[in-house]
């Protein structure tokens, strides 16, 4: 494994888990307030998107990194969804 | 421009811009109790290390678009920060 590919994949890991510390503080705190939605819609549309770009290309690396930021993503949207009518 | 490039060009600018309406809402509500501020190291660290990754390949894309992230998820970290320390 060469130089770039050691730093294309610690890029994509940091990528991958970033979502995890707010999925663990929005469950613990169950206080989704100040996040907004749009951002994880956006966002679960983006990776979804290049998850399917993946799929275009046949490129294993990008759906395997897009494919589970979609999964977290889409959780952290659910989260954040539920919360905020659990409020209402 | 085929199809493929248009998908993934549509992925970059959705992830890439992800991050907007979350800077808008803490700008406007100057609460920012429920965002986890690791979430945003993280990405930055991330997208910072895939920007560095575009210039080790020379590709432009990658720069421009990590790079246009680094900064907005920068400006996300900050605000985090900032409102965090004022309310200490």
């Amino acid at each position: 494994m060469d130089f770039e590919q050691i730093i294309g994949i610690l890029a994509g890991i940091l990528t991958t888990i970033a979502v995890i510390p707010q999925i663990y503080k929005a469950i613990k705190s169950k206080n989704v307030d100040d996040i907004s939605p749009y951002m994880f819609v956006t966002l679960c549309l983006g990776v979804g998107l290049w998850t399917y770009y993946g799929f275009l290309k046949n490129d294993l690396p990008i759906i395997i990194t897009n494919g589970v930021s979609f999964i977290f993503n889409s959780c952290m949207l659910i989260i954040a969804l539920t919360a905020k009518s659990e409020k209402n």
